[in-house]
C-alpha cells in the first residue's frame, strides 16, 4: 500500500520525522539532566509513542482520563493527569489507582483540595495532588507569590484524602513569543515560578517532590533547570506550523500531514479545489495571529515536499481551497484532477484529533503502518 | 441517567428541539410542495435522522462516502454525495451501486466528466452526475451562464459511463448575509442559478430531471422555488450560534450543546475555568466575523437557560474559560468547582464532529437515549 491508494482525506505520520523530534528533545534535556514526561495529548497513540521513544516511555502527561486508561492499557503506570481536577473525576481517578496506576492530578484552590480530599476519605484513596502554578496569567494556577500556596500544600499534606505530590507549571504565553530571546526568557520565567513555589513549600517544612514545568517552546530553549524535576512537552514530538512560525522548528520537520485529492478547479479566481475541509485539517487557525499566516496549512506533494507558492487559502467541511499566495503564481494544471496534496498543519494537537489512524511512512509514499488514535473522554 | 452523572465534556442533544427544527423546514417547503432532501453531515447519526422525520427519511444529502455507506446500511437508499467526485472513489460508488444504492454524484467540468466516464466504463457501471453550479462565486461550480455546463451536459448524456441527472448548487455565501432581505435575496439568486443551468440543458435536447439547491439560511428564506426539483439542508436540525446570528434562528433553538463542568476560577481575571476546551467545542470560531462575536460559545445552565451575560472567552484543548461580556458582569461564586454548564455551539456540524455519542434529553436533564455518531471518510 502506499499513498496514491489511500482513500483522501487521510492522516499521514512520518516515522523519521517523529524519532528525529523526539531525538533532538532528548538531547537537549540531557544536556541538564532532567527527565521528560511526555504529554500524550498530540499522539494520542501508543504506538506512535513507542516508535518515538523505542519503547513505551515510564511517565507520561495526560490531558484526559480517557488518555490515562487508555496508555495504562498499553502498559504505562505513571501518569499525570494535567488538567485541574473535577470532583466528579475522582471516582475514575481512584479506580486506575486500584488498578496499579501512579496516578498524580493537579488543582489550584483550598476549594478543590477539599473536595478532593472529602471524596478520599470516602474513598477510602489518598490522592496525589500536585498545586498548579500560574507563571504567565495564562490560564489557570495559584501565581508563584501566592500565601495559598502554602494554605493549600498543608491541607494536600494534612489531610487522609490527599498528598502533597509537588508543583506544576505551563507557560501557555510561550505561544505568543516572536523572538528566540523572549522564548528563553519564558522558559527562566516558567522555571522560575515552579521554584519559587516549591521553595515556598519546603520554606514551610512541606515535601515537593516534583517540580514539573513545560511546553515545546520553553522545554526546547530552556537554558537553566535548576529546581526542576522533569519536562513536560507534546506537540515538539509531531511539529506544526505554530511551532516553525515561533521559530522552534523549521516546516520540513512538521511529522504530521493531510493526504488530500485534487477534485476540481476554479480558474477565474486561482484556486485548486480539495476533498480535504476543515473536518480533516481541523478548524484550527493558530498560525493566524503570526508574522506569516499560513490559512489552513501550508501545501506539500505526496513525497512531502513542500510547495512554498501554496497555502489552503479557505476551508468547507470537505472542501479545502489551495491558492497561490501574495506574489506568487499557480498554474492550476500542475494539478489535474486526482492530484494528491499533503498539507502541513497549524495545530498538529487539532489536526491528529479529527482522525482515527495515522498512515505512517518513512520519508517516502509507502505506507509501512497503520496506527490507531484514541479520542473522547 | 441525568446530566448531572455523565463524564464531562459530553455532546447533549435535546429531542424536541431536533423535532420542532424538523417541522419548522417542513412546514416551510411544504408551501412550495418542493421536497427536502436533509444534509446528513451535521447530525451524523440514524437514530438522529429517525427521530427528527419519524422515521428515516427516503433520500439524503452526503458529504463523505463513509456517510453513504452509514445510511445506506441504516437503510437510506436516495443518496446524493455533494462534493466534487476525486476519480479514485468511483470503485466505491460502484460498490454502493451493485449494493443497491441510488447514488449521484457532482462535479463540474469536462476534465471530471471524461474520468468518470473512463472509469465508469471500465467498470461497466453508469454513473448518475449532476452538474455543479456556482451560484455565488463561494467554492466550486460552473457559473449559470457558461456554456460549458452544455458540453459537461452533453459528456455524461452521451456516454457509456455516466448519465446526467441533473444540476445542483449550493449558496455558501448565504451565510455572509446579514439582513432578511439580503437572505430572500440569495435565496432567488440560488434558485435562478440552478433554473438557468436547467434550462440551458434542456434547450439543447438533454434531460434534467434534478435541479437541487440549498442551504439553512436560503432554504429558510426561499419565497420561489420554481423550477427546483428538491431542496437540500443540515445544520437547520440542530442550529448554531451563527445561524443565530444570521437571524435564521433564536439562540433558544439550538438542540446541540456540550455539557462542562467548572474546575476553577482566576478572580482577578474575572474567569471561571471549565474542563470544556477546543477539543469538545470544536476550533470554530464562525461568529468572530459576525456583529455579536459568541466567542467559543454561549453558556447556559444545565437546564439548558441561556446566562445571557456569559461567553466562552477563550479554550485550550481541554480548558474553556468563561467570562463575562462587556458590561455584564460575573459573580464567581455562583458557580463553583463542580458546576455542570452547557455551551451552544457556534458551528453545530464541527463541534458535533469532536464527540462520538450525543446525549440525549427531552428539554429536562434526564438522559433518555445515547445515539452513536459517525465520522471519519
Amino acid at each position: 500500500m502506499n499513498l496514491d491508494q489511500l482513500t483522501t482525506p487521510a492522516l499521514v505520520l512520518d516515522r523519521r520525522l517523529l524519532a528525529a523530534n523526539s531525538r533532538r528533545m532528548a538531547a537537549h534535556l540531557g544536556r541538564f539532566g532532567v527527565p521528560l514526561r511526555p504529554h500524550v495529548k498530540t499522539v494520542k497513540s501508543a504506538a506512535a509513542l513507542e516508535a518515538a521513544f523505542g519503547g513505551l516511555p515510564k511517565a507520561i502527561t495526560v490531558s484526559t482520563l480517557a488518555e490515562a486508561e487508555y496508555f495504562f492499557a498499553a502498559g504505562i503506570a505513571d501518569i499525570l493527569y494535567a488538567v485541574g481536577i473535577a470532583p466528579a473525576k475522582l471516582d475514575a481517578v481512584a479506580r486506575l489507582m486500584a488498578a496499579g496506576a501512579d496516578m498524580k492530578i493537579i488543582l489550584d484552590s483550598a476549594e478543590a483540595a477539599q473536595m478532593t480530599a472529602e471524596r478520599g476519605r470516602a474513598l477510602g484513596v489518598r490522592f496525589p495532588a500536585l498545586i498548579e502554578i500560574d507563571c504567565d496569567g495564562h490560564r489557570a494556577g495559584l501565581k508563584p507569590g501566592d500565601p495559598a500556596i502554602v494554605a493549600v500544600g498543608r491541607l494536600l499534606a494534612g489531610d487522609a484524602g490527599t498528598a502533597l505530590a509537588g508543583v506544576l507549571t505551563h507557560a501557555g504565553a510561550s505561544y505568543d513569543c516572536r523572538s528566540d530571546a523572549a522564548l528563553v526568557a519564558m522558559a527562566e520565567q516558567e522555571r522560575a515560578a515552579v521554584a519559587t513555589a516549591a521553595a515556598a513549600l519546603r520554606g514551610a517544612g512541606l515535601a515537593c517532590p516534583i517540580v514539573s514545568m513545560g511546553s515545546t517552546p520553553t522545554a526546547l530553549f530552556a537554558r537553566n533547570l535548576d529546581g526542576v524535576t522533569e519536562v513536560r512537552a507534546g506537540v515538539y514530538l509531531l511539529q506544526d506550523l505554530v511551532m516553525a512560525g515561533i521559530g522552534v522548528c523549521r516546516p520540513e520537520d512538521i511529522a504530521l500531514s493531510v493526504l488530500t485529492t485534487v477534485i476540481g478547479h476554479n480558474r477565474d479566481k486561482g484556486w485548486i479545489v480539495t476533498d480535504g475541509g476543515w473536518m480533516a485539517l481541523s478548524r484550527d487557525r493558530g498560525t493566524a495571529a503570526q508574522p506569516v499566516d499560513q490559512g489552513y496549512g501550508l501545501v506539500a506533494d505526496r513525497a512531502g515536499r513542500i510547495l512554498p507558492g501554496l497555502r489552503v487559502e479557505a476551508a468547507n467541511q470537505e472542501h479545502g481551497i489551495l491558492a497561490a499566495r501574495a506574489g506568487a503564481t499557480l498554474d492550476p494544471d500542475r494539478f489535474p484532477i486526482g492530484t494528491r496534496l499533503r498539507i502541513l498543519p497549524n495545530h498538529a494537537c487539532a489536526t491528529g484529533a479529527q482522525h482515527r489512524h495515522y498512515h505512517v511512512v518513512d520519508r517516502g509514499e509507502a505506507v509501512v503502518a497503520v496506527w490507531e488514535r484514541m479520542g473522547g473522554w
